[in-house]
């Protein structure tokens, strides 16, 4: 009797069949923008969990023309485009797999482009219908820890699937309790010029991807993600008490990066937007698995953050004036 | 008879006889800020040289608390800090050489903290007196291409000597040619709150520098180091006629994403600092390196964008509020 608890996902579990008796030994994660900015949560896995095998995380275009030589037979490259559209990445998919190594596209259109250049392919649901465990980042969780599993023997992997199978709930808990602070950020923030994010380890992706999707792209309003780290040796000569950053606080042994820049910033510093991974109700999540966790709780809590900037601002987070109506 | 152009460093030579036998596969760049930027273009030529070994480039402190687990005796961890008493850089040397790994500390300073705590020491010389080949970036190429020459047999290592000796003059001639451009640089843009940077490939970390160091650090103006292949799946949205950006084309594999992003910038903004390396003349420096060398032509010329823009703006680059002055 199969307990449906540990049930991955099947289409990932044909990835996992494909790779066992394999020599695997790196894995490239080549995707843009925001299907980039969920890979980073995947290398920090492999860095702090593969034995043997090396990753990189590159943008779509980055990866082809940096054609990085160890790339090949035994390599797994990781692709991801919502729409499976995207030129740079379907082109990274022909790339990869004309190189011999073990290709899977990760996509919402299983016809589309990227889903027929890859070797294998992952639908995942994206929006207010989709469920966490069958979300880009759910469905990356699994194959990133179910690969080292199969690859190494990582015994992370069946918590993990326990763990992704209790995600959905935790995040209908958080959006719950964050509603409100969601609707002061829209009101507080919606005449800022320029707004920083700020995270380190798993939750760094988040920042990023909410500095350039959500902020540049979507709303016009400039941005950078920058590293908890790296913040005291350049960026925190920028702030000061008119200076807003949105600091996320991780569970991961990165924790304390963030919470030495939050102390920092809380004394220069009056426009803090602070996101602590500790005030969320975890129920369910592998005490092993939290830090890995966190990345995908706060990302959900920033996307209802954005959709309330956006109705404060009275910018639809759907505008655009370049991506997809002009020549580029 | 040795022939005086290929003499490499003295220092550098004595890491590359430690590596002569030794097993490395995987390679960890490891520092903060401005010295973490100048890692980014070894990573580059890593990534298209190396036939087995993989590299990393970390933040010193995210390096210490993300752990990876490959970091250990097969692993060559090279790090840098000017002053040789960056407190996260020193650790991670402390914390790599506990772990087995073979650790290099790149510091002006060679009796500091880093150099004690690392296994080898180079000095680099800095400012006014110092002549490329010595310096932090002149030296690391060094040190890069001498090991993957030694543990691999790259056949580049004797050009790159080569070319190395003939950069200095390199720098004096790009100097005078950009002079009029880099004031030019000063007086128009001296009253901007945003500058951006670009760049892909082997000319990314120095975009970086110049973002987080030169415009966040030292002027307080709001930066950010797009990637000019990330730019068109986010960034490029916040591009308007009144947004600054300095964009830098190489000469590497990635030049195309430069291209790329400059034709769109120039359709949409009007604000735009164009660096391209093929206004140089880089007489002396071997064809096939040229793209490996033209981030440390540009990093150089850039120094001088930043002391005109500091000048009309009447704000010393030493100038901080924070940095060596309170506690952080």
């Amino acid at each position: 009797m199969v307990n449906s608890q540990v049930v991955v996902d099947p289409q990932v579990q044909t990835v996992l069949d494909a790779l066992k008796g394999r020599t695997i030994d790196h894995v490239f994660f080549v995707a843009c923008g925001g299907s980039s900015a969920i890979m980073y949560p995947n290398k920090y896995i492999m860095d702090r969990e593969a034995l043997n095998i090396s990753s990189d995380v590159y943008s779509s275009n980055e990866f082809i023309h940096r054609n990085p030589r160890k790339l090949g037979e035994n390599s797994l490259v990781i692709l991801c485009s919502m729409s499976g559209t995207t030129p740079e990445t379907v082109k990274a998919a022909t790339f990869a797999r004309e190189k011999g190594a073990l290709t899977v596209g990760f996509t919402n259109q299983p016809t589309s482009p990227l889903a027929q250049e890859s070797e294998f392919v992952v639908k995942y649901e994206w929006g207010e219908e989709s469920i966490a465990f069958n979300t880009n980042l759910g469905l990356l969780y699994q194959l990133t820890l179910g690969a080292l599993n199969v690859l190494e023997g990582n015994a992370k992997f069946d918590k993990l699937i326990n763990s992704l199978h209790n995600l959905e709930a935790v995040f209908e808990k958080s959006n719950k309790q964050y509603e409100s602070q969601a609707q002061q950020f829209g009101q507080d923030y919606k005449d800022e010029k320029v707004i920083y994010t700020m995270a380190s380890g798993a939750n760094y992706g988040i920042a990023y991807s909410y500095a350039i999707c959500i902020l540049m792209e979507m709303q016009w309003i400039h941005s950078n993600a920058v590293h908890s780290g790296e913040y005291f040796h350049g960026p925190f000569e920028i702030i000061d008490k008119d200076v807003p950053f949105i600091i996320l606080l991780g569970l991961d042994e990165t924790r304390p990066l963030d919470e030495r820049a939050l102390d920092f910033s809380k004394k220069y510093g009056e426009k803090l937007v602070v996101l602590d991974a500790k005030d969320l109700d975890l129920t369910g999540i592998d005490e092993e698995l939290k830090g890995y966790i966190a990345p995908l709780v706060l990302n959900n809590i920033l996307r209802r953050y954005a959709e309330q900037l956006s109705e404060a601002r009275n910018h639809p987070l759907s505008k655009r004036r370049y991506m997809w109506k002009v020549e580029y």
